[in-house]
């Protein structure tokens, strides 16, 4: 659980943070982002955390220069650490093919298909080992633990608290691959990293999770940009994520649609401030 | 006049703009940003417009992405224009040798030497052609214009406004190169695109020309993080311009400096929200 600081700045009274580690699940080195606030630096208060997973081509850099969450983060006190998308330093044919598989694109899952299953278990790394890393390292409030993403990590904040009732307090999600099983990039992924048995990938698919879960009751924070070409082109569905959940009580969305904005940057500036604060009420509120 | 649009996408219910064109005081084509807040894109109401400089190995879009100036620019409802940092697609002898003269590197002056004179005219492409092709081409409201910048943009807008009084109503710089002629990269760049003779420097040194100024009074909002390597190894010298202005009662200074703050886009992204507003104020106040 030894981790390496890499780089650190002043910003907004607390501190961006970049970290490496040898990570036992991925099997190479891995580099996350860390924002501390001024309380966690000056007297270690323990504060709530929050994971951002980003999208594809993305490492942890996008978020820590784009996104203008550190204000945010800052205002309400939260720890923000974001993990990069993929396995890194790894030498694994076709890694680099393309930028929708395999480099920059891991689709937080658990390959089971060789050779990507020896590092790809992006799913396992953000749950598990970065869990334990961060409660090792870093002075987070036991519990109070909330995930969000983007695109590819609106995906993966949606199956990794799906698949883990409880572990995370708080979910939300800008413009989600929120139905991989019937987009084209999450097809690809899903037949390269699990195989072509469909039924196989029920469970990587947040709008199938909806359909089955049973647990504590959960809620959803969807946000989509109404210019985005990918909601258009089909690779985000999050029509199907509302109409699975519109079935299962145990379910709650909150769906926020944002007339003229697209997929990128200028988006998520505009309305991390509004997650933020969406995460940091839950998390101040939630009984751990 | 003619300009082209690149991009836009839309940000804090304005819009991010990227524009091309051809230059007749650069002879080469140049990419500039531009914000456009909601209010002069509805019913094109005439905003104030504020030029950010921004500096060594920047183009045009470090600043748009990193320093989530927008939020403030719409909040406030200012129009804010970034240009390029030097000539662009030209090929000159030597110009990618370094990172701290020719290409990123323009430092805002009008280059006397060869063979940087054909194209390395920064400054009055600044104070000239982009003012021309602004009020041409966007809703500015005449006159409320002012400037700012970083390093050597912050010394390039010290520069833009001594040199021009009246010309912009409101400037501010973050850790600018102050006093270019006794810091390295000041030395190195006037050398090379003035000369030898450094009394041809003076024109082109922000300590210097406050040293002369004898105008309209001018306030000078100066801005530096404490843990700025740069600041400790001499480069940006603002004690030198403060010395110079408080010998000046044409000159008004505010000097703010921020404990434990470095040199890059973090610090800059906690401060410009404080600078947006300064310029805001003075902006909407100032007589035209």
């Amino acid at each position: 659980m030894v981790i390496e600081l890499i780089s650190s700045a002043k910003c907004f009274e607390g501190e961006q943070r970049v970290y490496q580690h040898s990570s036992r699940t991925l099997n190479c080195d891995m580099t996350f982002g860390v924002f501390l606030p001024a309380a966690a630096l000056e007297d270690k208060t323990p504060c709530p955390v929050l994971f951002f997973l980003s999208g594809l081509t993305c490492t942890h850099e996008n978020f820590i220069q784009k996104s203008g969450f550190q204000q945010y983060a800052a205002k309400h006190g939260l720890i923000v650490v974001n993990p990069d998308t993929s396995p890194r330093g790894v030498d694994l044919p076709g890694q680099d093919a393309a930028y929708d598989f395999g480099s920059g694109a891991g689709f937080y899952v658990d390959a089971k298909q060789e050779p990507w299953s020896k590092h790809y278990k992006m799913y396992s790394y953000v749950t598990e080992e970065l869990v334990e890393l961060v409660n090792a390292n870093l002075p987070v409030a036991a519990g109070r633990r909330g995930i969000f993403g983007h695109s590819m990590g609106g995906h993966g904040a949606l199956i990794c608290a799906l698949k883990n009732p409880g572990l995370y307090k708080s979910v939300s999600a800008f413009a989600p691959i929120a139905n991989p099983s019937e987009g084209a990039w999450g097809k690809k992924a899903l037949t390269g990293y699990i195989g072509d048995n469909t039924a196989d990938w029920d469970q990587w698919d947040a709008t199938r999770l909806v359909s089955q879960y049973e647990s504590t009751p959960q809620e959803l924070f969807i946000d989509q940009g109404l210019a985005d070409n990918f909601l258009t082109a089909k690779q985000l569905l999050p029509e199907n994520l509302l109409a699975a959940a519109d079935t299962n009580e145990h379910i709650q969305t909150i769906y926020k649609q944002r007339e003229g904005y697209d997929h990128g940057y200028f988006y998520i500036s505009t309305f991390v401030g509004e997650h933020i604060a969406y995460h940091a009420n839950l998390l101040k509120a939630s009984k751990v």
